[in-house]
């Protein structure tokens, strides 16, 4: 028997009915993030010092320029300064020595499988493809620890591969543009946390974002100067097939058009219409003129010339929000749709869809768009794309309808991470879900992609948006679906939310930089603090009716300095559910920390020179000092008094409203404590 | 009398006797940078408001694109909604003002002074040429101001021109390659200093970064895949026009060519040499070959490439630090030198410049290079980069010996920040000095460039070595040689480089991701302190010999993270003096909160989870606190016994050592404060 026949029955027999379920206990041990489908511990230490090499079984692939990345990445993190700063060659002796078997086309499907075992002064990583080792070698660092004598990799045994092939993240950069750089550190922590598409939205009402040579006029006309020229676009393409991640491109039509229409107004439904880039959020009326056989000449010259630029078989045309006001308004439309026997707005946009797919057909390429594609005569070669479910209206989803009728499809619904909910509502949604489904309908659930529109978002602050609560959905993605502990799925996620910033991801830095420009001062400790119990607005509450904001408001105020699941609150609520569970001194002089902290927070920011954004925030520490007041003198054996109690009510009323953009997530815990400190009486 | 020239005329009375003069007092005021030429202080004040404009007087040229980052700017940083986004066109109603009367061509020289006038409620900009435009509306920026209730533009008068054309800052590319958006954010920010010139050092011995056609293995073994395409140059050139920036870029040649020579030894000086891309710093042998005419073909081709994307006139050929070993080691080069009756290297060398000279002659660019192509044949027309002075053994600098045999020239010598030396050094180096030159020579004098040597530097570090000290040689290039106040100079820099932050300037943020790296946790406030006084070991003492670093050692570390003119050490050390002229109990308690702040520094650092990074910084740290409580003893009234002075010296003898290539500022304060201590018994 060969040697890796012995281990893989090893594996088998070792993993098949114990591993997944010991996730929890494992996972004190292991910050992996997605968690793997077989994991077994062992006592192995491997040292990362001086002499640590990675050694790859060939040049060729992606392998050698990703592992070289990893020894920046692993000598960045420790210290360590290594004689090979590159990978060798079928090195034997290598701390690190990665075989695969052949180089991948990078498509659907791709063989991401691997195996890592650390041996007792050796990691051996295996795969079928360069891919599957790319996936490792980020296994690799997550297992990398320390003590105070030095950093080495933690024992263990793992074999994985993904439960879905499609684990996606889309960015909007038309709403908001974000430059290059932006994209290759998302790209870069997509591929730490293993995800494998990005899906470009490179247009909208707001912004078309490519340089195109055929039509000028749309980054002319269309884009404020804010676009990425080719060889940016393919930079980009190839930036992330060197990281084992599809991109696929979106043309945003017939709807969601304002920004093509202002270069190319001829196109639109509503004659004399006075098209301009749109500078508000949500849905607007101008659309492509479905019958207008300029439109077809447009978009079949348009899609020829970004075709090439994108590999990938598939591509986005949108198709999304179209709720055919200006088709209503145009009588030759009208006209058409009678004359075609076509009973809506939908037959209509269809007769539109099915043209676009034969064009993109004529370049290979496959149709996906939003599920408002999915009607009668789409054919089923097209993906779906979910994004409406039971908050639209949709008992099961649109993606259980789709998987159904016979359609591929991909869910965004409940991935929505612009509606500023937190990490455990979405890592919590399966992407399957509960409905019964047959082998072949779950076959064609490719996946989920995460969804970053960016109405409210800039490049300053759109990492700090993203992560880290994509990393817990790209585990939803990959893992099993049995791994779904909440408990340690934050405890690993602070660990991977914290390295991420290695990879250039600004989610930490931004906050003290957008805290010294509202304080006009370094000294933002005191607005840290409240950026550890506030959140920004939750569910589009914060740009209520797309009107508050345009594209060019300031976004670098202290609703942007906030993130959902603000860490002093999540453990401050926790905290006081604890206590009133059981009470205990300790938690009690716990909760006195949290109180003193605010309550000298508020002293602090006293200090600072006011300036009309501090102005603001004034009113609202004021009332969260004098709350934290009156709880620390009960908790410090004061008695609770009816006044007393009164005045944390009436003071928590207050602070319940929301506070620019914001609002205080600690009022629930704090109404819990009062009603707990009433029954008791005044606590010693 | 029109309007225009009754102001010129009451400019012209009011300021030429006094303005310069009174910088000191107007400096409390205006936190300007460059300084002005001519000022005026007056009381208006325009308020930054919804419905704040900028007008300009046409759409050509520079000023739309930029003005529209101005407003962008200014609603980030004041959080005020506007309702125009985007610059007006001649509207005489707007806030701000501009107009400029032609665009211009962007060249040495080029007109860059401007007037600006902040009336009762409105701001008059008005220039020559739309370069000119650029630089008011920078100082327009700085001359925002806040009380709690709103922003406003402080009220002036400012008449302005640089007393230099040539105001630059070089960045090493090649030591440690910095992609595209380091490259665009240190131009924003050479911009926000009114500074013109980047020269792109794009070659040396440790990488080739340009990606050529004609010889692709130059970026293909020469670069280790760090390189920028055509499309990125020239991304970067437009990027860098837009803002009235010249890009002058090099390819350093003879010398400092192994990156080169790794792709095609057969151009080298040494038969058989092994040549390979450069991990080390230092000055190595690979030595281009000048007596083969394939080197020439070849340059020729190269340059052929590389001139069309640079439309500056300029071309820097380096021609640095060529010690001819391997010539000396060539037996046709020694022939062929006897043959033609050189008496040196450095008449060979001469010989090869000259050929590269008439090279670039042909694409109508003229030759600049390194201060050692200044031999008898160099035409006149050659730029001289003087980078060689006291230092090494130059009485007056090579700067002055250049403009005295006709050269124009430009300085650098003591504008190389990555010495790691205090601003104030450089600030108060003038290009011309005090040697007495002629009118004439004086002319030639074209300003001065700021070295970023990147040995050391990585596009995570770089803008901390930048910046802020950049800003203030920037004010040595543009404002009167008579502005030299070092108190101003410092008061004026804080501002400056805390709003350097709004251009994605990473010099603050970067510390404290470095540093949660080093503690591998948030709690990063003990290691922040000592940042605050200690300073990164200076002139190339770090890595003494070139070969403690190499290229891809870890640049994360706590020397990393500190910075020259470090904050409170300089302040420290400012308050010892201070308290030995005249000790207060004021000065006595602002000295103990310095000790105390040390003192408990330090406990929280024990509380640290330790890790081989944190280890090493552990004896300084007990020893700094060990010395701080014996100071802060007998600041509160102790006695100051032998032992206890013994201790303190013992101590201090220790905290002189270097930690970690960083050194403590602090020790020559705490002993001038022993010195005090000591004569005057203890204090109360």
């Amino acid at each position: 028997m060969t040697n890796s026949i012995v281990k893989t029955i090893f594996l088998a027999l070792t993993f098949v009915s114990s591993m997944i379920h010991c996730q929890e206990k494992l996972s004190d041990k292991y910050n992996l993030m997605p968690w793997p489908q077989e994991i077994q511990s062992n006592a192995n230490r491997v040292k990362i010092a001086k002499d640590f090499t990675i050694s790859i079984n060939k040049k060729e692939g992606r392998v050698y320029n990703y592992a070289t990345n990893i020894i920046r990445r692993i000598t960045n993190r420790t210290g360590v300064f290594v004689d090979q700063g590159f990978p060798l060659l079928n090195d034997k002796n290598a701390t690190v020595r990665v075989s695969f078997d052949e180089v991948a086309e990078l498509k659907l499907g791709v063989d991401e499988s691997y195996e890592l075992d650390v041996n007792n002064n050796f990691v051996e990583i295996s795969a079928k493809t360069d891919i599957g080792a790319l996936r490792a070698l980020e296994t690799l660092v997550q297992l990398i620890d320390h003590n105070e004598n030095s950093f080495f990799v933690n024992g263990v045994v793992i074999k994985d591969n993904p439960r879905y092939g499609w684990r996606g993240l889309m960015i909007d950069v038309s709403r908001h543009f974000h430059p290059v750089e932006v994209l290759k550190r998302n790209l870069d922590a997509m591929a730490s946390m293993k995800m494998n598409v990005f899906h470009w939205h490179l247009s909208d009402d707001q912004g078309f974002r490519f340089k195109s040579d055929t039509y000028p006029k749309l980054h002319e006309l269309g884009s404020d100067g804010l676009y990425y020229t080719k060889p940016q676009i393919r930079d980009i393409v190839s930036y992330a097939n060197k990281r084992g991640i599809r991109v696929v491109p979106e043309i945003d039509v017939p709807g969601h058009a304002t920004a093509i229409l202002a270069a190319y107004p001829e196109l639109g439904s509503k004659d004399g219409y006075d098209y301009k880039i749109e500078r508000f959020s949500g849905v607007f009326h101008p659309t492509l003129n479905p019958i207008n056989p300029k439109v077809y000449t447009f978009l079949d010259n348009l899609f020829a010339e970004i075709v090439p630029l994108f590999p990938d078989v598939y591509f986005h045309i949108g198709g999304d929000e179209n709720e055919g006001k200006h088709w209503d308004e145009n009588h030759e439309i009208q006209k058409f749709k009678n004359k075609k026997g076509f009973k809506n707005n939908h037959d209509l946009q269809t007769y539109f869809n099915i043209k676009l797919q034969k064009i993109l057909a004529k370049y290979d390429r496959k149709l996906m768009g939003w599920d408002e594609i999915m009607t009668d005569g789409m054919p089923k070669s097209a993906i779906i794309h979910s994004w409406r479910g039971v908050n639209e209206g949709f008992k099961d989803g649109t993606l259980i309808e789709a998987v159904k009728k016979g359609y591929q499809a991909v869910l965004s619904n409940d991935y929505y991470i612009d509606r500023v909910q937190s990490v455990d509502h979405h890592y919590l949604f399966d992407p399957a879900g509960d409905v019964p489904l047959t082998k072949e309908e779950e076959s064609r659930v490719l996946g989920g992609e995460v969804t970053m529109w960016s109405e409210l978002v800039t490049p300053l602050t759109v990492d700090s948006r993203i992560w880290p609560r994509t990393a817990a959905i790209a585990e939803r993605f990959w893992s099993s679906k049995e791994v779904k502990d909440l408990k340690s799925m934050r405890k690993r996620l602070a660990v991977v939310s914290f390295q991420l910033e290695e990879l250039g991801i600004t989610h930490l830095s931004y906050r003290n930089q957008l805290l010294r420009n509202i304080a006009k001062s370094k000294n933002t400790e005191s607005l840290e603090l409240l950026t550890a119990i506030f959140e920004p607005l939750k569910i589009y509450t914060r740009n209520e009716g797309g009107t508050e904001y345009k594209t060019f408001s300031p976004f670098t105020l202290f609703a942007d300095a906030c993130v959902v699941d603000a860490e002093d609150a999540y453990n401050f609520n926790l905290l006081v559910d604890s206590y009133s569970d059981n009470p205990t001194t300790e938690k009690s002089e716990e909760l006195k920390g949290y109180f003193s902290k605010w309550k000298e927070g508020h002293a602090k920011f006293k200090k600072l020179k006011n300036n009309p954004i501090l102005n603001e925030l004034g009113n609202h520490y004021e009332n969260l000092s004098k709350v934290s007041s009156i709880y620390l003198e009960i908790l410090k054996g004061g008695s609770l008094s009816k006044s007393k109690g009164n005045e944390i009510k009436e003071t928590i009323e207050k602070l319940k409203k929301p506070m620019v953009d914001t609002e205080l997530v600690i009022v629930s815990g704090m109404e819990k404590l009062l009603k707990k400190l009433k029954k008791e009486g005044s606590i010693k």
